[in-house]
């Protein structure tokens, strides 16, 4: 046994866990979803920049506004989905710096002279892997994720954020329901991802 | 409590992995790496085109070829982790998708469609999302992760990538050593990242 993580929450965060097609009524309450950002907060960002933002799509108007933005495939489910969460990098992530990594007192002025295009290239990244240890959370919470990118992205930016805040993908969240699976998809195998020099 | 997973899973993933700045000479072996790689290669990506290679520096040429990119406050500790991964996106994961994503036999000529810039953009968005995971990975095998974006990654991509395959980090992997951290920095309040429409 070479990981130290039990089992069970190997199965629950990675093993088990699947992207759900349908879910059943029972609703995701914000106090789920502050659990879920308070352990994923935690998760390693470069200088701290912490840069994802989260718009929870509660109303049913806001959702009637966001179902047509998605891919025609996606609409059913998002239309259907307990809580819809629209993640976005907000590339004016370094006005909190000053804050979040106080011991560079550069750390600010460092990213406004990299200009907006050059923050925004940090937020994505940066923003992209707090959706994923969002998505882990998720399934922490012993919910299932939908995330999708297969959206007019530019048009949720412009329906609900701002230019700031560049939307990486939608993520349907509540509890799986009747057959909420596609079969597994094969994943390549370890010697075709891995290579040592 | 609105979490499923068990609280010690909680604080080996999230509220107690740090980055790590030292390390013990422990070896971080071959066999871990591929427990790693088999628990996260179910973290999920768009159309399931899991596009993050991993490059192990394991040979103590390839490490001194690698220090010098860095930037120069991390090439002290890139020199010293028992183990440095290059994470690193493919535009290429297109050429997988018949396997990988059985039931759409249109996906590879979709990307063959998108060029390699459309194909360049999907990879760094969900190698950054693997990365994510393989960080997690990392840590559920009661390992410190030590991710690192200051390096001139354009100049490890011409060392030992080429030009199908975009570096997103480097890190550092091991058991924390003696003072292995810093103090941990704040994180945004749950009011400042998410918001309800």
């Amino acid at each position: 046994m070479s990981l130290v993580l039990d089992p069970a929450a190997q199965d629950l965060l990675f093993r088990e866990a699947r992207t759900a097609n349908s879910f059943t009524d029972e609703p995701v309450t914000d106090e789920q979803v502050q659990a879920i950002y308070d352990l994923v907060k935690y998760g390693p960002t470069s200088m701290n920049q912490s840069p994802l933002r989260v718009t929870l799509v509660r109303s049913a108007e806001a959702r009637e506004r966001l179902v047509p933005y998605m891919a025609e495939g996606n609409r059913p489910k998002t239309a259907a989905a307990p809580l819809v969460a629209i993640l976005s990098a907000d590339s004016e992530f370094h006005q909190e710096l000053p804050r979040l990594f106080p011991h560079f007192e550069g750390a600010k002025g460092m990213f406004e002279g990299a200009g907006r295009e050059g923050r925004a290239a940090s937020a994505a990244l940066n923003a992209s892997l707090q959706a994923a240890y969002f998505i882990i959370g998720v399934r922490a919470a012993g919910l299932a994720a939908g995330p999708m990118t297969g959206a007019d992205l530019e048009g949720i930016r412009k329906e609900f954020l701002d230019d700031d805040h560049t939307p990486l993908m939608v993520v349907n969240i509540g509890k799986p329901g009747a057959d909420a699976w596609f079969p597994r998809s094969p994943r390549l195998d370890y010697e075709q991802v891995v290579t040592t020099v």
